[in-house]
């Protein structure tokens, strides 16, 4: 066992993930809740004869909070709302006790308003990445102002206490009514002084979060951005990493949250992991929604997706041990979270039942036959709507893989949401399947063209895809070396970030697309050399072999993988064999494939044999 | 919680991971094993108002697994040295509590003679995957007629409670005093019946496990076929997956040892995840050594590298669930054991101690500072010379990175274990460096030519890999398509056995190597136009024009991605972007290559506009 005892304000299921983690490292975790069967308490059997006896008790009672540092090296929390004065008295009364991330931070952090102030302070003044907000009273008159000076819909949310979207209220009318039930929602039994706060509405496109991990000795790592999407104010889905999803998009976006992200999290004191929740605007812009000083919903994937998951490195930060590596271990990851319901369905007729909420058996259920699937249930003693009661992550060798093992639990999920009185299921958007002849949302391959003049040539190379590799996801599309360089340009520098893997490209003539798209990006590019005679109005009569030596003689340095004239197949082909580096599989069913050439030889072989070469190909 | 309770005999390691994969789903778990602090009953905290606490006793004692047998739905075992008749009275005492395995099985493999019969008669008499055997009395004259059968070695085993090598002894000479000693160490308090059995040596070269699961319904499925690395009799490392390691060698020896520990554990009744431990001889046969009823040492690995766990699995066989993928994450996975010392060394001065045993202590954190490393230590109150304390895995990119990322741990130990009167630490094999100029052992770029006259063609390729991507492991050797088209099938069919990931194949005139290598594997082949007039005695004047052309001109189904007239360096630079598929990193590492080219011309727009274009390449 490790010499060092940790304690942890708080015992549900970010305790219970802590837990785990601490588990492997045999490190001694006493937790602070209510109850001797909160999530934590489950998974750490502490025996009283070791003096490590988890505490009955409220994480906000300051009695409890100091009755478990005298048990303890280092304190930690897994929930923002203790009580931090407690937490400064211990450190006076004792001093060895170190607790991370500081009172100050956790004190900052829980106040919603001094988060806001201190970011603004930190990170720029005015040029922050925050948008505007303001103190408000909790009174017709202040709103009244903090409306005229924001605009509307405007923000109102609670300072302190607030999470999962309570304690927020979307003012969209200014008139005395409308203030009134604001007021009534945010502040049931009468305002308080300096109980809330206003933002100005952000209008943005998405919501992405970093995990940023905070050594003892200050510095920070983070995780990649993934994109959160939430239902009712709650995370529901998280895709990891956050991918751009068109050309036009800033390739910069992942990297620039991951900074500001990061740079947020220098600013406090204390060791720990910390969520940055962000907001992503339609001109790419990140602004800071929300910060949280611990594990956090949007980093569960880190356990099965990660080298290290975001619970090992909590605690080896609080530990002051070194960092674990924050590198995703799989193509792509997602996560989708099982919420409690109202419980009036009842339980499918499964042999094994996880649990009499019928929701989240049934998620079990569909996670367990799910390839790449994990789930994760928190053992919460009482299901109720809403109540976060278990998670799935899913992994897979890339986004397209994850979303198409995703479905099915989004799928159950939407059937058993659906009314009783409506007939369909509503379709979540991500289940829309992937139309024949139409380019996948998550390609892996992208198969450009400069003209759609060249598109008879290349489309074989999307058939064979299509029809023999189903598994992998590929897009067709236009881009112009001379017509439109500046597209040229955005798609090579955008196609990794977007996820794509390899890059065909097809052109005639000169043929500057493969190797002007290779200077750009640091993917593979296959060349096809188009034969422009065979498309109308080109070509030079050279059979396509000027096309081909202006692909195949790159200079040193920047390679294109060049195949044969027009054979768009080959290059499909070429693609999917490079796609295997990432996929064994790939190399199996390529080598299926091959099989099936050799069978259909086979066959001639045995005709031509049959009938004698002089019948062959006779009618 | 899950409405189904199972109960473990024995709270060991296993027993923990068991435990950890449990809580995942919410699973009541009752633990028997002697104590209340088993490394198992640590992470199930059991509050005895829930009828579920765990049972203080031994699990080879009848009345305790009766204890269990009343308080469980289902039943099973972390080790096999269990009490078969008991769980067979439970099975007609408590007929709705099922065992799995089932008593049978566990009975037949408990006795390893039993064991070995059973698999005789069941995978084919005389030619079942087994060397040969018989029973043996512990009397000298029933061990010389062993010897006459058998031959020299002889190895010697006890039918049961044999485990880690212990009841194994090796009969190197058949003279009385040596058999006396043999009697001695296996039978120390005298010879009872049906003890002992002798084995045939078998000549090894490697070890293999595969673990196997097998469903409640008799399907099996497999984890890959893994490398096991035995010190002293006890599992020290395991690499994954198995790797052939030579052009030579069959790459059909990981489907078939598959297969046959798939085979074996078909013939067994009842459900779980079975370790197989195989033999692979200098022939390429496969025979099986030995098998456990359970999850095993050589499956710790999966917990990281697989989409679903041993322990998982196992869960998910006995409670009937759909079985989970088994397929790996991770490009590649090692694993080493921590093994208790005997102390004698002190403890690193480190802030953090995990273990008062210095070698676990040291383990761990070296396994901390190891990207990708994730050390479990299992809770052991006692450390002693070679018991079991913990286990580190190691998941990479690539076999390379996973040794890379293995060394400093092997490394540490090596050092721990370096005698006070040895200057020099023993070096393990696996960390020998990789010397530049050589081929890596495990390469995941494999360039290769028809003759050794390419090579000065071929060299800069191997230069740039070797100067700007030093990750990147590759090896250089030669493959004739006309001289040696035997080896050349060997190489094409078994390079994704060895772990090749792209292969670069130079090739002049004619020029069939790449195309005949591409018509033999899945992986990407990248032809190299070789001017055969460049290389001594060759050629016809056609500027490796005749080279491009055969190259290039591919049918259809057979791509080479052909790059220019004798430009190995952007081949080499197309098989770094190739491997990005797999290995995100890369791209970074591409795109920061790529900087440096421009910044080259930077430079030297910096000179010509400081001298002139006129002084420009003048002295």
């Amino acid at each position: 066992m490790s010499n060092k005892v940790v304690g942890i304000l708080g015992g549900g299921q970010l305790g219970r993930m802590l837990g785990a983690s601490a588990s492997l490292l045999n490190i001694p975790i006493i937790v602070l809740d209510v109850g001797d069967d909160s999530p934590a308490k489950q998974i750490l059997n502490n025996p009283s004869s070791k003096n490590l006896s988890h505490i009955d008790g409220s994480f906000k009672d300051p009695s409890f909070i100091l009755q478990l540092a005298k048990k303890v090296d280092i304190l930690t929390v897994e929930i923002e709302h203790v009580d931090v004065n407690a937490l400064r008295k211990v450190r006076e009364t004792h001093p060895h006790v170190e607790i991370h991330p500081s009172p100050e931070t956790i004190g900052i952090i829980q106040d919603k308003y001094r988060q806001k102030l201190h970011l603004k302070e930190h990170l720029g003044g005015s040029s922050a990445p925050l948008g505007p907000f303001r103190s408000v009273d909790a009174t017709r008159e202040d709103i009244e102002r903090a409306v005229e000076e924001l605009g509307l819909p405007l923000m109102l949310k609670r300072r302190t206490l607030a999470y999962d979207g309570r304690g927020n209220y979307v003012l969209r009318k200014s008139d005395p009514p409308a203030i009134a039930d604001a007021i009534q929602f945010l502040c049931p039994i009468g305002a308080g002084k300096d109980e809330l706060y206003a933002e100005k509405w952000v209008p943005f496109i998405k919501e992405l979060a970093v995990m940023v991990v905070r050594g003892r000795d200050g510095k920070v790592t983070s995780y990649p951005a993934v994109e959160t999407v939430h239902r009712d104010n709650i995370c529901h889905l998280v895709w990891a990493p956050f991918r751009t999803t068109s050309v036009e998009q800033d390739p910069g976006i992942r990297a620039n949250a991951e900074r500001i992200a990061q740079e947020a999290i220098k600013s406090f004191t204390g060791a720990g992991v910390f969520g940055v929740e962000l907001f992503l605007l339609p001109s790419g812009e990140i602004l800071i929604n929300e910060i949280a000083p611990r594990p956090h919903n949007s980093g569960h994937y880190t356990i099965e997706a990660c080298e290290s998951s975001q619970y090992d490195n909590h605690l080896r930060a609080i530990l002051g041990l070194p960092l674990g590596s924050t590198k995703m271990k799989v193509g792509a990851a997602g996560m989708v979270n099982i919420l409690g319901s109202d419980g009036s369905e009842p339980s499918q007729p499964n042999e094994i039942s996880f649990s009499p909420d019928a929701i989240i058996d049934k998620l079990t259920h569909v996670a367990l036959s799910t390839p790449g699937a994990m789930p994760h249930l928190y053992g919460k003693a009482q299901s109720r709507k809403g109540r976060k009661m278990g998670h799935v992550t899913v992994v897979g060798v890339s986004d397209a893989e994850v979303r198409e093992r995703m479905a099915g639990l989004l799928q159950a999920l939407a059937e058993f949401e659906r009314q009783p009185d409506s007939k369909t299921p509503p379709t979540p958007a991500s289940l829309r399947p992937h139309l024949l002849g139409q380019s996948h949302p998550h390609p892996l391959i992208s198969i450009i063209m400069g003209s759609d003049s060249d598109l008879p040539t290349m489309v074989p190379g999307a058939h064979i895809l299509q029809k023999h590799f189903p598994s992998v996801p590929f897009e067709v599309t236009l881009v112009s070396a001379h017509r439109t360089p500046l597209r040229l340009a955005a798609f090579a520098k955008g196609a990794g970030e977007r996820g794509v893997k390899v890059i065909i490209a097809g052109a005639g003539g000169a043929a500057h697309l493969p190797g002007m798209v290779a200077s750009m990006t640091g993917l593979p590019v296959i060349g096809v050399p188009v034969d422009s005679k065979s498309v109308a109005g080109g070509g030079g009569g050279l059979g396509g072999v000027d096309a081909m030596w202006s692909i195949l003689q790159m200079p040193r340095g920047i390679p294109v993988a060049t195949v044969a004239i027009n054979n768009s197949t080959n290059a499909a082909l070429l693609a999917v064999r490079i796609l295997s580096a990432g996929n064994p599989d790939l190399v199996r069913e390529m080598e299926a494939y091959q099989r099936g050439l050799g069978e259909e030889v086979d066959k001639k072989i045995g005709t031509l044999g049959e009938i004698g070469w002089g019948n062959y190909g006779k009618k």
